[in-house]
């Protein structure tokens, strides 16, 4: 037991070193994969895989309206890039295969959209339970789920993991500290530096007096907790406590004399409670999907030359050149959301059309929108205009029919020349077009042949 | 003197209610004014002017170094469509009339670097003053810029205000309760309520016990005080706290027995943190400049048809169609950040290039870029693409130029049709381009022709 414990500190030291190093340098997720990843197979060489060996569950309540956002839809069903916030909240866990059982808490109203967001998103983790008038309602209902023991698709857990909806950047890190600091201790938390000073306000609204801030901290999520603890901290609480308490820890310790553990968490934990953070959030999300792009140049030496240039100015991204997208296999093509197809004949957007109906086979983008930008390297005197109209039209009409299945496809055009001076800015502005469309990946300018 | 007290307590109670209205619709300033207006002469009609008959200053601490950004620049001199996030707050306060010097307190390594954003974005109420080692030391060298008696440009205030640097987004509303509750109580400032549950901890890293959130109140900015109190409290105060403290409010208190007046403050006044804040910072000012455009559609029925259709999808928008910008008068042009041109010869954009000729001699890009989108409606049978080359090349060089200018010029052609489904999908089409090209303001896609 004493040895178990030792193991478990010690990962919790090594990852609290990563913590810190993550924490001074962004705001967004550094593992791409907490956005990224798919398969909770792909997870199984982990940490968590080796630390946990007992069974943990996640209770996410999600009852919320949407007051503080000033929005009809309530935050946790707000989209970002046609997804609603609550499936990449869910993804976060469903995607570590130590964690099982998801029990989701919402109104009754929203059962039924639920039920499509967990469908379209093939939530295979999902438990939708219905919500109380209150949080503390919500999270007991939730919490019940696992008490039923005929229900062998819930079994109870060692270790519930409470979590916002809104919280959609959660770490495994963070998890694992949380989950293991919970086996240990009965109770864990998130904390975070307060970002303002507290003050305590005399009942005619004066400063009555300030807190001193180093000896506070925000309590955030998620919570971790023995299931057993945390269920009789809710058997045991009162109608008041139901009513008004927002606090899982404090029931912790009040009705089972229970001291949390608290962990520093990562600025990403932070919650999505007015509409600017969910512009916040969006840019995190498209920032990450921004990471990297695969350029496939064909044969052809102008179009690979091309694509050598491309990758070298694109920087700011991990860049692959491949030859061709068909022999790839498809684990390669779903490590990135971005591709560059170049070709030097006008008309040959065929090999372009050939990988985006490779991604229909797939499910490369059932979670993210995949962006294909079709880069023409135009090689004769004709310019632009000259092109045939037919297949404009039938770019255009690709692009309009594949969006459908979530591939966002846009073109370039790029004069070759020989003036040195001129190509070098058609190649500036094809680098920042190119940056642009992958970056924004905008719905409404698909479809559209642009020019470097 | 009581009487006026009166008076000033409705002023206060009727923007309270005003307030109210805002925090529960959105978190974005409601008045745009709040971003848009340019001039301190506009605001004259406005509450602040009647209100206050007496001297009001700014100290604005502008020295962090942005550690908690990830960012190698320090935040408030981030840009936001090209424009340091400090000149977006500085305006905040110089364009109301009843506001007199904002003094900038910064790093000696930072001077030039102000010198040039008050000289580009032309404020003009800016002093710049170094600071210290320390937030407090940095506002005390704000205070004492004022003390000197030979500096007639700084006369001593009745009513100093500290605000943060990056808290661009602070209304009249609140800056006038703040100052009329200094001039009153002697000190005031503005508060929120706690997001998270405030929580103490054990020295070993334990829950402790929670704070009962309804009890307190997360301290922000801006902060109001008479100078003569706040200028004695730092005169008064220890090593210590100008080591280690972080609140003006709490040396009020402590050091001249003044307990502030606090002030429910809008979530708009929240601080500029994290990387993802620049993102929401962004978006809000985005949504802001989108808010309204104006239609110049000419003389040509087709054109002003379209002007109209156009008009009706653009409902989320304030539009006006307008046959001719050359009549209008420069001050009604100046109220929109948007100009959509439209025009039914190929090659005529020469509407278009005059209206962009115009800005070049008002003030009207100095502060937000100017998208100007000219739609092309082609009325013959020939396509698109039959276009000459050397117009396009026009186009793109005027927008190239005309960049430089803060103005971001695109295109977008639209086919006429009598097939209606066609029609009503090309109307579509634009509608969506046109609001994506106004939001976006992506300067990497000026000069494009795009295609409904």
């Amino acid at each position: 037991m004493n040895t178990a414990a030792t193991s478990e500190e010690l990962i919790i030291r090594t990852l609290g070193e990563m913590q810190q190093e993550r924490c001074s340098s962004s705001d967004r997720p550094l593992d791409p994969g907490c956005l990224l990843e798919r398969d909770a197979e792909r997870s199984a060489d982990r940490l968590g895989c080796a630390a946990v060996d007992f069974p943990v569950a996640v209770v996410l309540p999600a009852g919320g309206s949407g007051e503080r956002m000033g929005l009809a839809t309530p935050k946790q069903f707000c989209t970002i890039l046609n997804r609603p916030l609550i499936s990449y909240t869910i993804q976060a866990f469903e995607r570590l295969s130590w964690i099982g059982t998801v029990v989701v808490v919402l109104a009754k109203e929203n059962h039924d959209l639920m039920l499509n967001i967990v469908q379209k998103f093939n939530h295979t983790k999902v438990k939708v339970v219905h919500g109380g008038t209150t949080r503390h309602r919500s999270i007991f209902n939730g919490l019940q789920a696992f008490s039923s023991t005929t229900d062998s698709l819930t079994p109870k857990p060692k270790v519930v993991i409470i979590h916002d909806a809104v919280r959609p950047f959660v770490e495994e890190d963070v998890l694992l500290k949380i989950t293991l600091a919970a086996k240990e201790q009965g109770a864990s938390g998130a904390i975070r530096p307060l970002v303002s000073t507290v003050i305590a306000t005399t009942s005619e609204g004066y400063l009555d007096h300030s807190l001193e801030r180093a000896k506070y901290r925000a309590s955030e999520m998620p919570q971790g907790f023995l299931y057993d603890i945390i269920f009789q901290a809710y058997q045991r609480c009162s109608e008041f406590d139901f009513e008004f308490g927002t606090e899982c820890l404090h029931l912790a310790l009040q009705y089972c004399g229970t001291n949390a553990k608290l962990i520093e968490g990562p600025p990403t934990l932070w919650k999505v409670t007015y509409k600017r953070d969910l512009a916040a959030a969006e840019a995190i999300i498209k920032e990450t999907l921004s990471m990297s792009a695969c350029i496939i140049a064909g044969a052809e030496a102008e179009a690979v030359e091309l694509a050598k240039t491309l990758q070298k100015n694109l920087n700011m991204m991990e860049t692959d050149v491949i030859p061709c997208a068909k022999e790839s296999n498809t684990e390669y093509l779903s490590k990135t959301q971005n591709f560059i197809h170049i070709s030097t004949t006008a008309s040959n957007f065929l090999g372009t059309l050939d990988m985006v109906k490779r991604f229909e086979d797939t499910d490369h983008t059932r979670l993210y929108p995949v962006v294909v930008v079709w880069v023409q390297l135009n090689m004769t005197k004709q310019s632009v205009d000259s092109q045939k109209t037919d297949e404009l039209t039938a770019f255009r009409s690709l692009a309009s029919e594949v969006i459908q299945g979530n591939v966002l496809l846009y073109g370039i055009q790029i004069d070759h020349t020989k003036v040195p001076e001129q190509w070098e800015r058609s190649l500036e502005r094809l680098t920042q077009i190119t940056v642009a469309l992958i970056r924004d990946r905008n719905a409404a300018l698909t479809g559209q042949l642009l020019h470097a």
